[in-house]
């Protein structure tokens, strides 16, 4: 292992659990006298631009133990795409702080940022060592079994689409259809997680939308109106990425051509959102009432629906991440081995960064059904375990009838 | 106590803890000798008027505990406005089957149908005991304290302002401005709960638009962008409710004219919502980026946010129903009374039915700052102790800047 000083950084869209990360790496970090000093990066690489700053060796041990139990990015995130002689300054920085480790946590973007880093320190004869720590909701990470994140808002939208599906119910003879949207550019984990509190055939969600499966209006309306008719309600969960069959965002015509983010990513995000457009479709072509239900950050926020198990993953990967530096290894990521299914136990590991980055893993058509609208008990199996799944149980009255007289009375008296 | 058959029923929007009531009212009745059946109306007033009527006497004890713990309405809810002619077809259905008690678990629309339902019955003779179960997530209520329900969607909303918020702040060099919406016909509670997890003046959120101040587009827009030259980022909470001083629902000109629901309250709500329209509006009028929260439902139903002093006092309050109409009490609905601060306790009481029915508790005016954008001290005391307050505290970093080296050294070079 170098001996130096660790920085350590945040980037991307932040979950409930990588401040666990964080405070993993603190923690280890710690344990080894070769760091010398530990870093934090403010707002992840532009904090390095910048020359900003924290010494997170100066933080409170108890502070670093309420890390674990913070949602969103401690020391800030960032969303920028770095330029060459950006990445230059960068190594400048790191050079005049004597870092020797550098862990950024982060997703496919960062593990990019991070194989940049260590191969420009690499050319100019730099020595550091490098470690990708995975993080995202977005579960679309290569070569890992699952991201850290992933399991807390899978939770959350378990949680939201079960409960607000027995709202709908308890409202049925007022409501007719609830479109939830879920995050997701072009994977459909979380969208898929939505159904991991279903238990039968009648509960929600009773569809899903992916962006794995060309999303057809036509279709959809079809679907709508046929579990209508069955059930005088309709549940839906639509991932904000669904496209066409040609790659067209759905309701795209409603965006202005070419906006893209920072990293050139197409956005495939109406202003008011996928599942506003599509609860106004329901509304205007089947003229039932329909609802939208657009959490966004909450989904990725809120603390009082962690998964435990997805918190505490977190946390060791961030551990294992400097101890696989004190190991001298570098260029790598740590990954999430599951070990067995039933008792669900998993492991870590690591992948090549270059193997990572910017490679995504999208949901397998095995997870779906053979219409593409509902999850299969494959996917339920390998995703209950993360969200702490089964989730608790709710009463389902038996409803025995109680047997009418009125109608008897009146046939009588008639 | 008359002797003869209990009838419960759920009505109007449903809460997280509704089925609390409910389970307190069946383990209460089953105490009680002079309650002969237990009968539930399938989706409240409605079931009467269909004589749908399950035996809720034939659910396990294990279905009534675990209700307990189940969100939404597990009878089915309604929001039906009853005619004359059907007051007198309850009355019917309700001699049909002996019915002796009646307790409905309602908001005040409830309360009035109550009212009424035993009025008539005085009318025409007949002998029956009705009680009122205050449920509201609205907190709007007269005659108690607060109502259940609501310490459970405050704590939801609570939770996710400060959890969002965080995450705003972690993405603060790429989001700009996040606006919340919650719901609120005519009254600011749950808008105002949204502030309590608020410790700083620079933590989410900045700025709560209640119903009871008059909102004016121009006053927004000023205070937003005051914030984001201060903070560079803006958390804003807003009700669905909010009404110019001309008492125009906010971007009404989306609205048709004369949208109202089956009681006639105007609707508030636009197709997108009034945080949508809100967001457009900095987008357009201030150029920075905004986005828009909508959980709607999800606040309503999420078993994960549950205030376990709300889920007692719903347990509580249905209970209490019955031992008054053992007590052969009639015409009134139970309230909360809070006996002190702090330690927080509460106790029970009665409130007459015509005190409660259509009126409605506003937030009074010195729970808001003299700005009326953000709640104050007051508030908080009272609210806080009903969503099990304070919230579970999260890390903030000292944030010890590490002194900056590359400037110096350019410096030293130049």
């Amino acid at each position: 292992m170098l001996k130096g000083n660790l920085i350590v950084g945040q980037s991307g869209r932040p979950t409930p659990v990588i401040n666990a990360s964080l405070a993993g790496v603190i923690l280890e970090a710690r344990q080894h006298a070769a760091i010398t000093g530990i870093y934090g990066l403010v707002h992840g690489i532009e904090g390095a631009l910048k020359e900003e700053l924290i010494d997170l060796g100066q933080e409170s041990t108890e502070t670093v133990e309420l890390l674990v139990r913070t949602p969103a990015s401690a020391l800030g995130s960032c969303r920028h795409k770095l330029s060459d002689p950006e990445y230059e300054r960068i190594l400048e920085v790191f050079r005049a702080h004597n870092v020797r480790h550098f862990v950024y946590i982060g997703g496919n973007d960062s593990m990019d940022t991070c194989h940049r880093v260590s191969e420009l320190a690499r050319s100019t004869g730099y020595e550091i060592q490098v470690m990708g720590v995975p993080k995202t909701i977005d579960n679309d990470l290569a070569l890992t079994d699952h991201c850290p994140g992933y399991g807390s808002a899978a939770r959350f939208f378990a949680l939201a689409a079960r409960d607000t599906g027995r709202d709908l119910e308890a409202m049925a003879t007022f409501d007719d259809v609830s479109i939830l949207e879920t995050m997701g550019r072009n994977a459909g984990w979380l969208t898929a997680a939505s159904a991991l509190g279903k238990e039968t055939e009648d509960e929600a969600p009773h569809l899903v939308y992916v962006p794995e499966i060309a999303f057809d209006e036509g279709r959809f309306l079809d679907d709508v109106d046929r579990i209508h008719r069955q059930l005088g309600r309709v549940f839906v969960v639509v991932c904000e990425g669904v496209q066409d069959a040609q790659g067209r965002p759905v309701g795209k015509h409603k965006l202005k051509d070419g906006d893209s983010d920072a990293f050139g990513h197409v956005l495939h995000t109406l202003t008011t959102g996928v599942a506003a457009y599509l609860s106004d479709l329901v509304n205007e072509k089947l003229a039932i009432r329909a609802r939208f239900l657009r959490p966004v950050l909450i989904g990725r926020a809120m603390s009082g629906c962690v998964s435990e198990t997805d918190r505490h993953e977190a946390l060791r990967v961030g551990k294992e991440a400097v101890a696989q530096l004190a190991a001298g290894r570098s260029g790598l990521m740590v990954t999430l081995e599951r070990v067995s299914e039933d008792p669900y136990t998993c492991g870590v590991g690591v992948a090549p960064l270059t193997e990572v980055a910017n490679a995504e893993k999208l949901l397998p058509r095995e997870f779906l059904n053979d219409d593409g609208n509902m999850v299969t008990q494959e996917f339920k199996d390998y995703a209950l375990p993360l969200i702490d799944g089964p989730l608790p149980p709710l009463a389902r009255l038996r409803g025995v009838r109680v047997p009418q007289r009125v109608m008897v009375l009146r046939k009588l008296v008639g």
